[in-house]
Formats: structure tokens, sequence, C-alpha cells
């Protein structure tokens, strides 16, 4: 496959020098574009359209071909896993995902079968033929949600705000939790280095739900896990290049630390931590990625600029140490204007060399 | 008024020393209770509830006839202030709190009344007959919402998981926004001090939402107004008294040294936070309150017993400038058994003596 024509995104990952600050938008390929909503209509419904290698390729693309983006994200669902495994994914209009067969029972867990890459290949076709479309432009992200983040949806059968079943599981029968997190720390690990070996270029870890955690089960249950499959990660290719790994836990703010020390080269930070102050307590040990608030790209586009500008300033001058890739704090929300993501992406390319020199 | 028998609650938010670690829970009057259930069900729904003196007063006692609580806290809820300024508050169904009249205008802010007082008259009722019946048993907690925390509500027209319409005002019209957050300040203020008057002896203000901010937003837009209305309560009494205050932010774990230095006496901590941690990092400027995680109350007895152990270890030892009070992350839910929480509560009365010594 080609070589990367702008490496800028991995080498701030590597905390490598470069000359402005790399940016994508969590959820870039999204329901925002108009384009992406007009492939969707074409694929049928969103599981159609994940698993459809020529047409996620297209909506992995649409981003890229409007604005002047530093990485590509390969156009998937956290949820392809628990699928596999066969609990029968599927997106009730209006009510996010569920599942037909949500864990109810220890015995649920004790049959769950790792061996499920098979039925992940269409994932891996997908990063394959991304690469090749992009030629180079750009690298492409991989990515997976973590152990603990599946297992809530899992267990709890779909989306929740309680998060009653799992944590009932965590607290009641820890040993039960444990297994469910060992067997989808076997699987994640597993498709981390199938789409690092179809050519992802670089893997983030979701972490959606971690912080509905306390601090205790937050590094039992979900970083522990994190840890995990990092360690078991082929982040160094034959070719010499690296695939870094970010860790991404919304609402980790309380871990930071913790976090930059599970192996990962990068921590992904919500927009209630701020920059400077991380990168103060962790910023020679790992870059940072973040950290708008999405909805800011809904106030009117002077504004935006100020906050690009804030944030730049928040992070600083960069040093021998310092790596940051610019990013919201959580995914693009679907009544965003395209203008509005444009005049984002353009403020972090025009105001973020300063702070490279 | 009797002067207190049990003085526990008021000595640990002013960190004098205490013989056990003193125990309440939020939203202890609350559905969990068959009791309280039977009370509501008299009034009919809740609102009716709230502005009924007599049954208000017999629900918040309600909890302290089954457990040995440390404390009473007044049977309210943070919307009377909106609904005394005009908005129309009524509770739909399985919906949750709705506005007939929410704001959606910087007119409709400009022609905000901050002189509601007199409309609030059944709180203050409330508390002068609470704390009558009480006779000095236990103290009696006051409470408001933070003005950030009731604007989301009087903005979005209710709940939300997104906080779409607040932000939009927030980042788009910040001078709107401090205009609202100002009128309220002083509502908040005003009503703080006449529950004070009225007879509340330590008083909490629940900053619910102001976790959804960013680390600048939260500082200038729920902090700063916090700090002014703690400025203004007449906390010190005419009988040589203090009136401890308790700022609670949920998620407010990155911020909380900054929220210690709010003019607060205690910081309320929901279940993210290490109490261990928290206690090196802000324990000798203020006392700490929490901080189970509400969903332990749904495991067996013993896992709450081992959980109660774990946190009083993780605060460890008391001494001249520490201040702990014994209560849950969130409001305890209405699926938990009462035997659950009167193991809780037995256990920090069981468990927490020996740190005392």
């Amino acid at each position: 496959m080609s070589a990367l024509k702008n490496d800028r995104f991995i080498r701030a990952l590597l905390r490598q020098p470069v000359d402005a600050t790399p940016v994508w938008m969590m959820r870039q390929a999204g329901r925002y574009l108009p384009e992406y909503r007009a492939t969707r209509a074409k694929a049928g419904d969103f599981l159609s359209l994940c698993k459809n290698t020529e047409l996620a390729t297209e909506v992995t693309l649409q981003p890229l071909q409007r604005f002047p983006l530093d990485a590509a994200i390969l156009f998937s669902d956290i949820l392809t896993i628990p699928d596999a495994m066969g609990l029968g994914l599927y997106f009730a209009e209006g009510e996010g995902p569920k599942f037909q067969r949500p864990i109810s029972s220890q015995t649920d867990i004790e049959n769950l079968s790792v061996d499920v890459l098979s039925d992940l290949r269409y994932v891996m076709d997908a990063v394959t033929m991304i690469r090749q479309a992009l030629d180079g432009a750009v690298p492409l992200i991989g990515f997976t949600g973590s152990p603990w983040t599946l297992a809530t949806y899992m267990v709890e059968g779909g989306s929740t705000r309680e998060f009653k079943k799992i944590k009932r599981l965590l607290y009641a029968n820890p040993t039960a939790m444990h297994l469910l997190l060992d067997k989808l720390a076997i699987v994640v690990t597993n498709y981390l280095n199938a789409q690092i070996d179809a050519g992802a270029q670089a893997v983030q870890i979701f972490d959606t739900w971690g912080g509905v955690l306390s601090h205790a089960s937050y590094l039992e249950f979900s970083l522990d896990y994190i840890q995990k499959i990092i360690a078991g990660l082929k982040v160094n290719r034959p070719d010499g290049t690296v695939v870094p790994v970010i860790a991404f836990t919304k609402g980790g703010a309380p871990w930071l630390e913790a976090i930059s020390q599970c192996g990962c080269h990068a921590v992904g930070l919500d927009w209630t931590v701020d920059l400077g102050i991380a990168k103060a307590k962790v910023g020679s040990q790992v870059a940072l990625q973040g950290n708008m608030d999405p909805n800011i790209l809904l106030a009117p586009i002077s504004v935006i600029e100020e906050e690009v500008k804030r944030l730049l300033a928040s992070y600083g001058q960069h040093d021998a140490d310092s790596g940051h890739v610019f990013n919201l704090g959580h995914g693009i929300t679907p009544d965003v204007e395209p203008e509005h993501a444009a005049a984002f992406i353009e403020a972090v390319k025009q105001f973020s060399p300063y702070y490279h020199q």
C-alpha cells in the first residue's frame, strides 16, 4: 500500500514534531452530512451500511472530500462484536441499538464464543478497501469499543441511562462480570490485530461508559482490560512503522494519571478536562486528543473560532515531549451544519502552526 | 426551638471531632419506601405533596422512623424556584418534570421576576413544621438547585440528555445566559436565607448538571454563581451557631480544587472520585460528603457492607482537619429494598467509630 502523504496525525500521536496540530472529528462520517444520509438511504438501514464494503468505504471518504482532515476513521459500529458473538444486533427506529438475545445469566456468559473473527470479515474488507481508496492521502483509524462498554450494551440489551443490570451483575457477581470481560478482551484484541493486519494505521478504543463507574471499579472492570488488550496488540509493524493506540474514556477525567499508564500512545479527553491541566499532569508521557464540546458547533462561526483558539492556547507551545491531536470531546451531532464543521477544521489549520514553531 | 441532641452531622461538616461518621442519603424520603408511596397517593401528585405542609413534613420524617440517620432533609424539589418564577411546573407521567412556559428568548429572561419569595412560603412553612416535629433529634438540611442546574430545566423545558438548547444559549448568547444566572442567583440566595430563617440548620446546593460543562464554562457559568450565593448566605446565626453549606456538583471530579474554594464548608462527591484522593487534594480545606454508588444498594447486603468498609478505609483515620459525612454519590433509587438501605446505614454506624479514635 502507498506511503503516507500526510503523517501529521501519526507523528502527533507518537509525540514527534509536526508543522500544525492534526485534526479529525469523532463520527465525522455521519448524519450531519447530506451525502451520508443519501448513501445510508441507498443501503437501507444502518447495519446494512456497516456490512456493505463499498458503501462503508464511500461514507468513510465523504468527510475527507469536504474538509482537509488529517485522518480517516473506518465507518463501522462498536456493536459489531456482540453481533458477531450471536446477540442479534438491530436498530429500532428512534430507540438506538438493541439486542434480540441480551445476556441475562452466568450461563449465557459461559456459552459465549470468542471465536468470532470470521463473522467480522466484512470489517477487515472495509479497512482494506478504504486504505486502497485513500492511496496514502491520510492515515486510516481502526477502532473498537472497550470490553466494559460492550458489556453494558450486551447486559442491558441496548442503550441505558441507569446501568442497573450491568451494575447489579458487577456488584453481585464479579466473577461472572470478569468472565464476560475476559472473553471480550480476547475478541477485541483479535479484532484490532485483524484491523491492523488489514491496514489500520492507528486504533482507538472507545470506552464510552467507563465514566459511570466508581474509581475502584473503573480500574478493575474497565482500565485493566484496556491495558491487557493494548499489551496484546501488534503495534510494531514489519515495515518499521508503529500503530499508535488511543484510549478514550468519556468521563475519565478523575483517572487521567491511571489511563496515561495503560500502555496507550494517546489519551482521548472529553470537554470537561482542561487541556493545559491534562498536559501538565500526563502530557510528557502520552499525547492528548480532544477536546472541544461538540455543542459548540451549534454556535455562530465566530464562537467556534474563539473556542479553537482558546483550546490551542490552553495546550500551549509544543516541545520535545508534546503531542496533541485536535478533536471534539465526543461525536459530532446530526444537527450541526457542515459549514460549521468546516469552520472548526479551518480554524485548527489556521491558528495551530503558531504553537509548533 | 430545641437544641440538637445529635449534632454529629453539623460537627463533621465543620470539621470538628465526632465519635462516628454521620450518615444520611440523598432522596432518603422517596419512592423506595412503601410509606412514602402511601402518603404520595394521599396527596395526589408529586407537586401537591411538596406544597402540602403536613404531608411534606410526614414524608421528611418517614426515613428517620426507620433508620438511625444523622440528618433529615426537607422534602421538596429543586424546581420550586422556576415554578414560583412563573414557568408552570408539572410532572408528566413517566417523563419527569416539564414546564408549560419554558424560556425561549432573551425577552423571556428579561421579563423574569426575582421577587418570588412569597410564592415559596409553603417551603418555609414546611421547614418550620419539620423543625418542630424533629424536636432537636437531628439537624434539618435545606436545599436548592444551583443556578446553572435550574437554568437547564428552564431553557430545555424539562429533563434532557443532550443540553442542546441551554448550550446553544450559553455559547451563542453568553450575555443572556449570565442575565438568567444572575437572576437565579438572587432568587436562590433569598430562598436559602429564608430556609435558614425558618429553621434549616445546614444547606446543600445541588448542581446536578454542572458536570456537562467544559472546565472553563463550569467555572464561569456554574461555580461562580454558587460562590456568589454562598457569599450572600447568613450562615452565622444570632445564637452563635453556624449553618454549614454543602456544594455538590455531580460530575465535578475534574474541578475538585476549584469547588473546595467556593466558600462552602463541604464538597459533595459522586462515586467516580476516590475518597482518599479527594481527601489528599482538598480534605484539609473542606469536609467531604459521599460517595457510594447508589446501585450498590441493589447488591447483596454483604457487598454493601464491604463497600462501606472500603470507603471508610479510603477516607482513613480522622485528624484535626478532617470531616466526612457518609452518603450516596447520588439519590437512592426507587428499586432499592428498604432493608438494603438499613444495612448501609448500619454498616456506617458499626464500622466508622474505629476511624475516629
